[in-house]
């Protein structure tokens, strides 16, 4: 049995998307030809690149005036591209700080633009057992918006820290620009409360090399010139992400998950599974004093969780059994210390099961 | 049999390599984990990205004083990031354009320098049969550099016209910065005589997806304020390409093909085929009128060779024949048309000999 894989990115992808890779990896239907030695210009690899867009905007129920853009780089790099490409006349924009990762996003835009903190949760870090303080998503009516931002940035869900946004402010005609690179596909958004959505592929998309931009039509004349060619949205919607070589065999991968996500039954039942995923793991945690979770409980994460033994000093037995037991992976972001499990799409149920079964044990064993 | 791949890029990548990528696809080294799978912090990914980067060492004889990153974007974005990480304090560079690439090179650093032609070859295009002005690289005595450029650009091979350069000027202080996208590892280089060498790796490095990026030390400390961070080569060399997640899959393909490269010998065994399959073919095209190519003999590409048929009125026919054949991708780059075979690294003699032999039994069909 293959173990299983708590990583936070790059992460599990279906054992049926890796076999199939494995099995097209010489011959793609019959092309005698591999996936990887395909001109990104030829026939074979448009309908592969098509067919994942296609498949993506069903998934999505991509709204017609939004654009599926495939560029690279990952979340980091569009933490500058964000701002390069949307600051147009305007010298400021607005951050909602909630995390590691909403955090770096605004210290990148500041090199461009008054990035300005509209909100933040980091009196509340969750950075050890011995804060105890909650870690939340600042109420929106406390959100002080600048006068003329750009857009407004949020992290929809911090990786590293366990925070998930459910609801999203209504900002009028200021756009709403979300990083939701580790929980994008993990069940359905409306996509018309964003302006822009991007995210890295090592979640749930597929494997790292290729990053995703949701972009709303209107906002893609908006670039500074100083913007990269190959990096301007406008630019790459133009030439429908061919403007340069795209990283063809990551949008392939990328296909391969969409069908598959298809195959479970779209954004809606893979909502339920993550649900039901999620539910049974908090569960394990509250039940225990042996176990702790800080994020308030209606902004936990479905996809990141977080945890800490209440006694530290088990950590290293802690993982080192988990290992043995081929549950790989579950130790935490070097900033935060402790545990966390990363519970994507391709993680399945039994994964979680086994999960909780070991951490009982382990409680019970050091109770 | 597979067919025989004279793609530009995306290209033809070793048997051996895929077969192995197909192996592994689902277990890594008993790992029971897919390396698209692994975690960039992972032990196991530290240990494919070491032995990839050492062995890329080891072929390139790489001096003590470079450093090897991957990024990504491929060559057009480092059309941008060469001025991005060079400018420094300085306002101009100097651009040699030697065809399509270089002038894409050049057009894009015009955005944030004056970026001076130093010299160009365009007067004498290769764009059609009627046009039988010979393409070549300009006398590096005729190159007239301005007073203090931050660096001087080349493309050291031109994918779209054929041309490369098999000797280098001496600029003494000024730093030579070469696109070597579609002939890097085609055979050894005086690493020396460069400050900053890149390509994208879909040629001779592996998939699309990951961009090599060679720099001189010293040069690492020019970067703009505004390039984007993860694209920041200070940056990403700080952090040996961890500074954001890296394409791990495409490093990973890239190891496996630097080591087939060194059961091939090395890139002084490559070498040696790469000149006697460009031998064949250049001898074949020249044997008979039926077929022309116009680069001066001095600088023709190894990698890649663009021809024309006299009588243009066959093309059509002369593609679907080669495809029935199993030739395939060998229409010339829709900017200049005619015929293309890239012969990279890959591409083994027996799909040289392939090509000629249909060749001439098309011209002997048609005289």
């Amino acid at each position: 049995m293959r173990p299983f894989n708590f990583a936070a990115g790059p992460a599990a992808l279906p054992v049926e998307v890796l076999q199939q890779a494995a099995d097209e990896m010489l011959d793609w239907q019959g092309t005698g030809t591999s996936v990887m030695e395909m001109s990104h210009r030829s026939r074979e690899f448009e309908s592969i690149h098509q067919t994942a867009l296609a498949d993506l905007a069903e998934l999505l129920m991509l709204p017609a005036n939004y654009r599926l853009l495939f560029l690279q780089g990952g979340a980091l790099a569009e933490n500058a591209l964000v701002p390069l490409n949307l600051l147009g006349a305007r010298t400021a924009a607005d951050y909602v700080v909630t995390g590691t990762w909403s955090r770096k996003s605004q210290l990148e835009a500041s090199r461009y633009c008054a990035a300005h903190i509209a909100a933040t949760n980091e009196t509340s870090r969750l950075n050890s057992p011995q804060n105890r303080a909650r870690l939340g998503i600042p109420a929106f009516t406390d959100w002080h918006l600048s006068a003329d931002p750009a857009y407004v940035h949020i992290c929809t869900n911090e990786t590293v820290n366990g925070v998930e946004f459910f609801e999203i402010p209504d900002l009028g005609e200021v756009p709403l620009v979300a990083d939701a690179s580790s929980h994008l596909l993990s069940r359905p958004l409306d996509i018309t409360q964003y302006g822009v959505i991007y995210g890295g592929a090592q979640k749930n998309i597929g494997m790292a090399g290729v990053t995703l931009v949701i972009v709303r039509e209107d906002l893609l004349d908006r670039a500074l010139p100083i913007c990269p060619s190959a990096f301007e949205w406008k630019t790459v919607a133009a030439h429908n992400s061919m403007y340069n070589t795209p990283p063809t065999y990551a949008i392939y991968i990328a296909g391969l998950v969409f069908k598959w996500l298809k195959r479970q039954g779209g954004l809606a039942a893979i909502e339920a599974r993550n649900i039901e995923k999620a539910q049974l793991l908090y569960q394990t945690i509250d039940a225990s004093d042996f176990y702790i979770n800080w994020v308030e409980p209606a902004v936990r994460s479905r996809m990141n969780v977080p945890f800490y033994l209440a006694d530290e000093t088990r950590n290293d037995d802690f993982l080192a059994g988990a290992r043995a037991c081929g549950l790989l992976h579950l130790k935490g972001h070097a900033s935060v210390g402790g545990m966390r499990a990363s519970i994507y799409n391709a993680v399945p149920l039994a994964a979680v099961r086994a999960l909780v079964d070991y951490m009982q044990a382990f409680a019970q064993r050091h109770a």
